[in-house]
């Protein structure tokens, strides 16, 4: 599933949103916690199950008009195997729904390492001669920092089994300067990144003109979106940072193409905790999910120039 | 678990040796495979169980000779949410026969989903009124690309629950030099990022002069390891690359202090595939390992000054 499969998904439904499934205890509505604890007590294995129903219901209230989920493995890690059981679990959901799903996993490791976790995220494994698919997802997020042999495993699995990857250059953290924003011959360091993923992936452009090995800039850094959107003409954008971390429809236009392709915008807290504003305990948190991604939509689409 | 109960291990055993647990099922004696695939097919559940099997065999055969195990998270996370489910129980069976664990995860993500990563392998996570802990390494490596706000969650638990961790400076593979080398001001990217290790982490000082965030610097460049070891006094190293990779006992030699600390060797296939070699079809695999720690722990004796 190339950024091609994405990018037809979003025009069908003129809308570039990702919908970041980021569950923590408290972000569950506490009807279905509480309905899980009774079952499981105060266990990992119940507040997994709580992540589950509350990602199905999300889900369903979506699927009809946001393109792509973005699961943020972190918290589902934090309820530690039982929760890696449900990422899966919601991965698979999400693909029955006909959604593109997004692994922010953030791996990254040498050669060898990168590897096994292309195998592990987008690739299969071979066991006897049975080769199987660990979690396969269609797409997933990347930590460069090993340098491109790090990369390339990710691009190799990628190509074979039609699949693509957001690599970080810059992310939407107030610190990102630290290490990104440093200066070498001329250069940004997050320049440096952006300029050799356009090098190493070349060779896989798909029909909208994007290749298979996209970016992570955030919406936070509208200047460093423009001018990265200027500079990286093959490179698919995933852009975090809109809704609770501050980004809003004005920042994100310019990581679009004339056409209005080339970028998919998260958003996480403002679309899954929606029902905390709506101060009726949870029980309306699908609707009030569908409520504010359409908000989000008319936002994006009045900045957008969909055809 | 600091590093102070790291380097006490380590002065007890006179060996600063950890172990890479990196399974992939061809470094699994065939016998071993068989038995849990005519049980449970040719599934990842089977080959997880088989990757147990191996690990408790390796540590049974390690642990009165090495004082670390590291698992590398990526090899777990390829036989999908089985694989982890193993990651745990390795780690649970390591601690019990005393070993220090490392956690090879290299996450990092912004604050509050790293805030996520450090409560899943070095802190807890609350679910209703009970505090659980859904991992509890010992120490996790940690991929700082998104600056300093990334890293703080992760020396925040550490400092609250007595753990360690250690973040990527100069890795062991061939293209590290794409990003880590660059030079921005006088310095490269590497010293950049040890230098804001040091800074953020002059508080956590332990009983040997070295602080809970110790730095990844890979054997195979031991120009940058001496220069590193001088800069970065206050930093435990956290050294790959040893054995398989092509690092030798005196590439590594000056990642030490004067009194033979500050620093922990890695090595992974040397160890693990040491049966391979021996060419008894794995009905060896522990006596195998065992010999070649041996032989890797006189090696580092050789060059180290343990008092």
């Amino acid at each position: 599933m190339s950024f091609d499969i994405l990018q037809e998904k979003i025009l069908a439904l003129k809308n570039p949103t990702v919908a970041g499934l980021d569950p923590l205890p408290d972000y569950v509505p506490k009807f279905i916690m509480d309905k899980h604890i009774s079952e499981k007590g105060e266990t990992l294995e119940a507040a997994a199950d709580a992540y589950y129903e509350f990602n199905c219901g999300l889900i369903d209230a979506l699927q009809d008009i946001i393109p792509a989920v973005k699961p943020q493995s972190a918290y589902y890690e934090l309820l530690g195997p039982a929760g890696v059981h449900i990422f899966k679990k919601t991965l698979d959901y999400a693909r029955g729904k006909g959604l593109y799903v997004i692994a922010d996993v953030k791996r990254g490791d040498i050669g060898s390492t990168a590897e096994a976790y292309s195998g592990a995220y987008l690739g299969s494994v071979k066991i006897g001669k049975t080769e199987l698919f660990p979690f396969d997802f269609d797409a997933i997020t990347v930590n460069g920092y090993l340098g491109s042999d790090g990369i390339k495993p990710f691009i190799q699995t990628s190509v074979q089994r039609d699949k693509a990857i957001f690599v970080l250059v810059k992310t939407s953290n107030p610190s990102s300067a630290d290490f990104q924003d440093v200066l070498t011959g001329g250069r940004k360091m997050y320049t440096v990144v952006g300029d050799l993923l356009e090098a190493l992936s070349q060779d896989t452009l798909g029909k909208y003109g994007y290749s298979r090995v996209g970016a992570v800039v955030g919406a936070t850094y509208p200047e460093e979106l423009k001018f990265l959107r200027q500079r990286l003409t093959k490179t698919f954008f995933l852009v975090p940072g809109y809704g609770a971390q501050g980004g809003g429809a004005r920042d994100v236009a310019s990581a679009f193409d004339a056409k209005g392709c080339g970028a998919v915008i998260n958003s996480s807290r403002a679309i899954i905790c929606a029902w905390k504003k709506a101060g009726k305990d949870g029980c309306d948190f699908a609707e009030a999910a569908r409520h504010e991604a359409l908000k989000m939509r008319d936002e994006l689409r009045s900045v957008i120039p969909f055809e």
